[in-house]
Order: structure tokens, then sequence, then C-alpha cells
């Protein structure tokens, strides 16, 4: 499919294109900029709302400031689509998100216009920081540095600890707080009320105005009253005034809150304060999904990112499977919580921005007063779960295993080394597909394996998940306790099985053999299964054991493994370093087992964005690896036998 | 020795105790508490200014709140002495921080009074608002929860995430801000900045009674200047008062700033504002060493944690020994940034609120627009690093290996994936001794190890250190970088060595051998070069290798190693899972080799409190363990040879 871009639009390859544009022909390019948009994620999928929101800003930034020389740093990044089609990735932007194509963040290798890869939020001010004081450092004073941040990335503790240090940084650094009111979903919080309060009620600014505004007419009052007026006004300065705003407070100059869709607008203030020096803040409104009908008056969360929908009419192309299909994990999570907690009244629901993606919306509905959605704040979220486990409460903290990294200070600090019971719910554990690099569940088995006291499980299909979480939540349950699973469907369409204990630390043999073993963690071991189907037609025997706890690990299940098989295969959708596969490494060295160990997992490189499929296929682990991988061990076997 | 409390003091063994007392005997109750602590640390070491500091605000939180009913969260910890003091502890309080003592912190294993483990900061206003949220849930009414955290650990990010949630959860939060100007080091930032406007000219308070107070003046100038004086009243009311104070912005109730060594005026406010509902916060002002006048004259830095000291001189006790000693490990970075950073123009230093404790503080005498404290900031301080970075600098980012537990993500999505040249030297990294569980740098191997693009070297002495240094900030050097080093002193007294590079990945063979093989990963590896003589006395030939790189392992050293022993033990100061060992154990499986592995290192539990030598000792890794570990390995030899 062909992508045209308009009149204007097509004429632009880069920046410097874009500025020798007459202001009067911003607006222009701001549209077809987002009917670009349109089309491409339409047809081809990837975050919408947010890129359509910023379409003005963009435009506006690229227009003023002298990028890539100039700095411009995206947070979180799914908003960048814009920028990227004006960077030089407009005719290969349809390959967002594809395999071997665009990222769907901005990531430095792809673009001097990137300057600094995203994914997660909450770090623009920091690496902006970072710049900015390089360039004083390296006296390098006609460089800007841009940072664009939304309102819910500035709830991450991460943006308050930049902001705490740019504001005494006297660097030169413009943030752009692109002000929605919405993480993915509709955003929390203090600091969110805050700003709503500036924007929607009398403006700051507009106050601050009538205030000089009416003193100043009290001089007709004769000299008396006009040094009082005097008085009051050198008060409110002096005492108020300056501490009269959050940002201004932490010592940025601020600006706004203007509209963000008047691009002339936006371009004439970045123009009038760019040369300002030291921190500042424009404080600009934009609405997600904007400029495009549907995703402005339908529901924004479902706009984030609709996968494909028909531009004409806003429909969301939903394709209706012929079988019934399983559910998504997460899915089976957000209704499992529900039915566990209205049995058990100790249970809380919390997590940090995303309650659609992990489902547990469907706890908040149901059950307002026990599940928080906290914001982008993964440490609080982990923190907060620790303290209403010291009162009895038995917290399910649900955290995508990739933010989880956010807070493993806090797992260690807050609850491991005091041993409570929090339930972790790592959703999208293990490559996730399309989001790429920064959001693949990569390293949770090996980060959460050096902690003391965790229990660390992976279900293999909805029943145990199920299982899992209400083993977790039993009373004598009082460690904390892992339980991960990936982005995606399970395998059971008759998923809603009555609740079974499982023993903490056993595992389950799924298949006996005798020429090679596999230990398999969670979800992937499906992929295990088919591959001992075909193996057992080569006529090879392959017993398969779905380990389902890395720690505690099933000892008495390994002991019959070990005595029994010398080639074993181990496989995981997590990091090889350090992960399963190591875990059974070390059981084998504590108890003297020699075998050959294959392991199957992510190695130890980065891996980009692709389907899950692709993937696992470019990691070596698909069905076939397993397969060629049992072969290979049998081989030696044989070799050895003939030898 | 025997310590012996005051007349009052003695009286007190629980905080119902306490509040017997009048109003009137408060203060003498303070003085006893103060000169008790004096006597305890002056003779037996600990941490010192900070709980002076809070002897105040210690006894009137007891006194007016119903602890332990009542949740009181100290944030870091400590600043908790006169707590543990009041609170059941004061006839074993001489065994702070010994080992099978009392922790020198918090723990919620210690007593019911201590409701929420610290070490390490900001964690408590989201421990707090747990437990509020909690009781709030369980219709508990009557339940005061208090935090009181100190103005540099509101730097943290994850104490803003707190606030930004406890904002609008509307429970019943009481945030003591104990606002002394200091972390360990003199806190940095805007927030202090802020605070300090607050408190040194006009305060908050006071300036808007002015105000207030002019403008009713207005009135007697008629009718008309009454009604312009009323619509600014109104205008500042609704628009800049409300937002007139960062943490009114967060929508608290905020109160202060109040003297916070006025121990009757803080009952009473506490008492006043304990059944106002909703989060508070109340700004206290204390000065850190209050009541000991060589702390309050001199370096509070110093007298953070001064050692042993005459009580009645103020004196430190200075051992002098016999023979030169070598430097501790962060003195050797100290000083050897400075040198490096002399001769290469994009050496930067940061440290996140430890100038001192990491010696950083010596490039930020010598070379003060290089070298940075950012506060307490973990993240911010690896996001801001790899901000350099981008630039083309060098940033040498200095943070304890537990600290960095915080920074994980950054050091992942920041640095990692991006593979951004920022050198991460881990000080405190292995067991720490006397700061106990929550400082123990038992976790960097493990979760670095699993993060792709990561060079991981521990040295084994000071020369190592240097050369390490040297080596990382080479133009050539163009990957993330660790550095692990311990706390305390390494082994050389002549450490100005002469800087060389190490090939990145390359160990080293310090003793060849025959029967068994140590593979030891930093300065734990000393140990083992006595254990290695011991041996040999003994008639057991054992071959040593410094690995120095746990990432990338020196595969042609492994290849030597495992073509000649069967037996090998390998050594590291971390935890076992995940480790070095593991590290080992994965390169024999992926090339087919088999031995017996003995792995040395923390186990798998929480590690309490001691000197360095006793948690050697009882995690099974001093000298004889050592030696016996070899043995062990050899009489099985021995035992096959036999068979």
């Amino acid at each position: 499919m062909e992508y045209q871009a308009g009149e204007l639009l097509r004429q632009i390859t880069t920046p410097s294109d874009l500025r020798k544009f007459k202001p009067e022909q911003l607006q222009q390019i701001c549209d077809e900029l987002r009917d670009f948009i349109v089309d491409v994620v339409s047809s081809k999928g990837g975050h919408f709302g947010a890129s359509l929101g910023v379409v003005e800003l963009t435009v506006a930034i690229h227009y003023i400031f002298n990028t890539p020389y100039d700095q411009l740093v995206w947070d979180v990044g799914h908003q960048a689509y814009g920028h990227k089609i004006l960077t030089g990735r407009r005719e290969i932007f349809h390959t967002n998100r594809k395999y071997k194509g665009l990222s769907g963040f901005p990531k430095r290798a792809e673009s001097e216009y990137d300057t600094f890869g995203v994914g997660h939020s909450s770090t623009s001010i920091s690496a902006g920081l970072g710049m900015a004081v390089a360039s004083k450092y390296q006296e390098i004073t006609d460089k800007n540095h841009i940072v664009v941040i939304g309102d819910g990335a500035m709830t991450g503790g991460l943006a308050f600890e930049g902001l705490n240090h740019a504001g005494v940084s006297n660097s030169n650094l413009l943030v752009i707080l692109n002000d929605n009111c919405m993480s993915i979903d509709p955003n929390v919080g203090a600091l969110k009320e805050y700003l709503t309060d500036i924007t929607t009620s009398h403006t700051y600014n507009k106050v601050r105005d009538e205030v000089w505004n009416m003193l100043s007419k009290l001089s007709r009052f004769g000299r008396s009253a006009q040094e009082i007026a005097s008085k009051v006004e050198k008060a409110i300065k002096a005492g108020v005034m300056e501490k009269s705003n959050f940002f201004e407070s932490l010592k940025f100059r601020y600006f706004g809150p203007i509209d963000g869709h008047d691009v002339n607008y936006l371009a004439k203030v970045l123009e009038d304060i760019k040369d300002i020096p030291g921190p500042k803040l424009l404080h600009c409104v934009t609405k997600k999904g904007k400029g495009y009908q549907p995703a402005e008056d339908g529901n924004q969360t479902k706009w984030h990112a609709p996968g494909l929908f028909n531009k004409d009419t806003g429909e969301i192309v939903k394709v209706s499977p012929k079988s019934p299909q399983p559910p998504k994990y997460q899915d089976v999570f957000g209704h499992t919580i529900v039915e566990l907690a209205e049995k058990n009244e100790k249970i809380m629901g919390i997590t940090p921005a995303m309650p659609t993606g992990s489902s547990l919306n469907i706890m908040m509905k149901a059950m307002p007063d026990r599940a928080f959605d906290v914001g982008i704040a993964e440490q609080h979220a982990v923190t907060f779960s620790a303290g209403l486990a010291t009162q009895g409460l038995k917290p399910f903290c649900n955290i995508y295993s990739s933010f989880m990294q956010r807070a493993f200070d806090s797992v260690i600090h807050d609850v491991a080394i005091q041993k409570l019971p929090v339930v972790f719910c790592l959703d999208r554990a293990g490559l996730v597909g399309a989001d790429g690099a920064t959001h693949h569940g990569a390293y949770d088995l090996a980060y959460m394996r050096c902690i003391p006291n965790m229990v660390i499980s992976a279900p293999m299909n909805e029943k145990e998940l199920r299982n899992l979480m209400y083993t977790a939540q039993l009373e004598k349950t009082d460690v904390p306790f892992v339980i991960r699973y990936p982005r995606g469907q399970g395998v059971m369409t008759d998923w809603k099985t009555p609740f079974q204990e499982i023993q903490i630390g056993q595992g389950q043999r799924l298949r006996t053999g005798d020429d090679v073993a596999i230990l398999s963690i969670g979800h992937i071991g499906n992929l295990a299964v088919e591959a001992c189907d075909k193996l057992q037609e080569s006529g090879i025997s392959v017993a398969h054991y779905d380990m389902r706890f890395v720690k505690p690990l099933d000892e008495l299940m390994l002991q019959e493994v070990f005595n029994k098989f010398d080639k074993v295969i181990t496989l995981e959708d997590g990091c090889l370093p350090g992960g399963f596969g190591s875990a059974i490494l070390e059981f084998m060295a504590q108890n003297d087992f020699k075998a050959n160990v294959k392991m199957l997992g992510i190695p130890d490189r980065i891996v980009e964005h692709g389907s899950q499929n692709e993937l696992y296929s470019e990691c070596g682990y698909n069905v076939d690896d397993i397969i060629n991988t049992a072969k290979s061990l049998v081989d030696v076997k044989l070799k050895s036998v003939f030898a």
C-alpha cells in the first residue's frame, strides 16, 4: 500500500525543509501530518492518540528550533510519530513497529534527531538536563535543549528528581509539559488535579494579572492607599508569588498554560522564550487524539493504540475468529482477582497507571475502594503495597515486567527484607513483540531470583495462573510471591476452572520420556509440548517438566530428572544470564549432578521489535529450535555410543 | 560499661510511661535522652547527628500519639535512636549495630514500634500511606499514621510519588518534614532552596497574614477601595493562594514552619492538628547534632557518624596505626578520578547525595564544574549521566551498590539499551558490616549481569581499581562499565601506581597449582591468597585466578581452567543466585565442561549486621571456609581414586 503525503508535507524530508515555509502554512502542514498519521496507523496499527495530540507541538518545535543541533527529547516516545515523519522517515514510516522496521519509539541508532531512546516514562528531564549541562560545560551557548513530557509522566519520581536538580542548574533547558490529563488511562494524582485547577478555573496568569491590575487602581485613592497597595504587591511578590506555582517552587520559570493546538501561537511563544536563560517550563494544554473526531469524542484509552481501523468511519477492525479463542492472560488476571477478592476481604489491587493494560480496571469498577491506580509510579506502587501488607492485607500489585525494573529496590528493601506477603503479578513478561527493546520483560526471572525470601512462579496456562493467584492469597502464604505471565493470549478457551492450591515449589511432569528432558517455565512451555509431539514422531523420546517455580525449585523433581537424564534442555521466555536455566545449573553444582544442559531463552543482547513469533525464532527458542536442540543432544549421545 | 539514664528517662520503658509525665517535664526528658545517646554513641559508635536533631520531635510524637497503635514510620531510620530508647530498648541500646545486637535502623522484627523497616531513604510516605489507606478500608477511624521524613529524603522520586498519591487519597496521614538542610552531606536541589526560602526570609504564613492585614486596612478608604480590596483578596485566595505552597499544590494541608526543638510547642501543634482529617504536612526546622555543642558548631557531615569520641571534649578518637595502612577504596576512587580528569577533559563525576561517602567530594572541590551532587536521586543520577554521555562526555557515576538497586531501570533503559559509555563505580559492594541488611551490596553482580552490553568488573586491590578506572575512560571503551568495590580498606600502602590499561574481559592467574582451582572476583580474592598459602602448607596445591571481569568472562582462561581442573571453587562477595559463580556454571554448560564446582558467596537469605569478618564467617567464605572447601574437594578426589 502506498501512503500519499499532502502537498506541503511531501516537500518536507527534514526540518530544514519545514523551516522554509511561512507561518501561515503551518496549520496546513499540521493537517497533512495528522492525515498521514491517520492513514498509516489505521492500516498498519501502532500508537495513535498521543501522536495526534502533539502534531502542532511537533511542527512548532521543529519550525522554531534548529534540530538536530538543538537537542529534542521526547518522554515515553509513543507520541513521536509526527517527529519521525518530519525527520527523514516519512517514506518508511509504514514499517513502524514491524520486524526490522522503524521502532515505535525514538531510538538513537535510528536517527540523529532521536537524541535519547525511550519507551519507559519520566526520563526526559534528567536526560535533557544532562545534555544541557554538557553544553554548558563545553561552552556551547547557542544550543537549545527541549524536552516534551506529558502530565502522566510527570508523576513518575524520576521526573521530579530531574526537576529538583534542573531548577538549580542554571542550564539552558526548556521543559514542555504536554498536559492532556491522560496517561494511557486518565491521569491521576494530586499534581494532575493541580494542573487541572490551573487550567480550568482562573488561570494562574490571569489571576496574577487581575491582582496587579486591581492593585494599580488603588492609586486613585490617594497616596496612602497607593502605599498600602504597593506594600501588598511587594509582600505578595516576595512571599507568596514567588512560590505561587508548583514549578516555580522548583525554581523553573513557568509559562502558560497555553493552547497546544494553536500552531502559530505555539511557534510565537517558543520563539519568545527560547533565549531566556535558565530552566523554563512551558505548560501546553492538548487533547489526545486531537483532530480525529472518533478519537476526540470516544474513549481516549481505547484510542491510545486502537489497532487497525477504518479511517473514514472510525470503526475499529475486529477480527472475528471462527472458533472460540483463549483469553488474554491479563483478562484472566482481571477477572480472577475480583473472584478471589469477593471471597477474601484482605485482597487489594494496585496498578501504576495501567488499569486497562493490566485489566485491573475490572476490579476498579467492581470494587472501587479496593483497587488503586497510583499513577506512573512503580516504586510507590510497590512500597505502598508493602504498607498495606503491614496492616494484614493481601495486596496484588500488578506491574509490567519491564516497568518493575523501576521498583527493584522497593521489592528488595520494602518487601523482601521484611518478608511481607505482597503478590506481584508481572504482566508482559518475556518478549512482548512490537513495543520492542524497552518493553521486553526479559530480565525479571534473573533480577527477582537473586532476592531472598521471594517465591517466583510462572503459569503455563490460564488454569495455572488462576491457581497461582489462589495460592498466593492464602492466609498461610506469608512471603512475597511473584507470578509472571506474558503479553497476549493463553491456551485454554474454557479457562474459568475451579481454584486449586498449588504446593509452593512444586513442578509437574507433563510427559515421561527416555532420551532428553525438557525443563520449562511458564507459558513458553507450550512450545515444548508441541516440540515433544513432533520429536516423538521422529522417534525421540522426550520427558517434559513444567517447573512452575523458579524459586523455590522443585528439588525432588530435579533429583528425579538428573538421576535419570544426562541430556537436559531448559526453556524460558527470559534472559539466559542468571535466569531459570542458570538456577538449574546452580542446583546441579550444589548437588554434584553432571549433565549436558542446553539453555534456551533470550540471549545476552538487546532484542529489538517484531512479532513474538519472529522474535522467538530470532532468539532460537521456537518449536523448531527446541526440536533441533533435542536432536543435537541425542546425536551427541549416539556419537558417544558409536565412538 | 554501664550506661546510666537520667532520673526521668530511667522511669520510661515504653511510651505509655512517657505519657504519664507533665508537659513541663518534657524538656528534661529530652535532655536526658540526648545525654544517653551521647553516652552510648561516643563509646560504641553509630549514627549521631540525625538522632540528636529529632530528640524533641521523638519525645513529642510518642507523648501525643498512641504508639504503637498509631503507626509511626521513620524515613531512612538512622535518626531513630531516641525512638528505640523510648520504646523498650534502652537497656540493650549499647548493642546497637553490633553482631546479633540491635539494628541501627528501625526493623519490624525487632519491635512492634518499628512499623516499617528502613535504611534507604524516601520510602516513608508510600509506606505510611499504605497503612493509612488500609485503616480507612478497615474502617478504623481512630488510628493515626505519622511519617517523619527529612528534607534530603524528600528529594527522592519515591517520596514525590507518595505525595502525589497521598494528596488525593483523603487518608489520615501526617507527614512531618524534618528540615535540617542536610542529607549526610548538605542537602541540594531546588526543593531545598525553596524550603530555605520559606524558612529564612519572610515565612509563608507571616506574609500571608500581612497581606490580609494590609488589605483589611484599605476599608478605611471608603466603599470602592474596600470593594477592590475584597476583590483582590478573593482573587488571591482563588487563584494564587491555594497554589501558594509546594505541598499545598499537591493537596496537602501545610503547617509551619515551626521550631523543631521546642518540645512543648511541638506537642501542642501535634495535638492541635492530629484530628484534622486528610493528608497534612508539618514543616519542622531542626538542626542536625542539636544540643551537643561540638556537633552543632562543627562539620555536620563529620558528625553524621563520627565513630568513637570523647563526649566531654568532642575530640574524635583516632586510632594511630603503628604501620602505614592501605587507603579506603573510596579514597582511591576519589583521588584517581581527579588524576584522570586532569588529563581527560571528558570525565565528569556524579554522586546522588554521597560526596563524602564516595569521596567524590575531592573532585567537587578540585573541579566544581565537573562534579555533581544531584541529591538523593539515584535514578536521576544515572539518567543524567546518560544524558551527559550522549554529548560525548565520560561520566563516572558513583553509587553505593545497594542504592544502585533504585536505578536499575535507568541502567537498563537509559544506558545499556543505548550502549552509552557511562562508568558506574559501585562502592560498598558486598557485605558492608554494621549497616546491615538494607545496605549490603549483595545483589549487584546478579542484577547487572543479566543486562546486555555491560562490562562488569571488580578490582582485587587499589592498583587494579586505578587501572580499571583508567581503562573505563579510554576513548575506545564505548560501553557501560561497572567497577564494584567494597566498603573499607584495600591492601596496598603504596597504592598510587602508574596507570595501565587492562584488556576488557581479561583475568589473571595469580598462582598455579594442580589439585584445585579457585576463581575469585574482586577484593575478596585476597582471602583466597591467604587460604592458598595455608593450603600449600598442608600439601594441597591450589591454582588461583582473579577473574577481574564477571562480564565478559575471560573465556580463554576458563578453557585453561576447565581443561585442567575438575575441582573448582568460585569465590565472590556477592549473592550466590545469579552471581559470579553462576556465570561460571553458564560458561561450563555452554562449553560442555564438567567439574565439581563449589560456590562460595552470600547465601540466599537476608544477612543482618555485624563486622565484615563476622559476616564472612557466618556466610561461609572466610579464609578457613575456603581452606575447608578446598580440602573437602580434594577428599572427594582422593575418595574416588581409592574407590
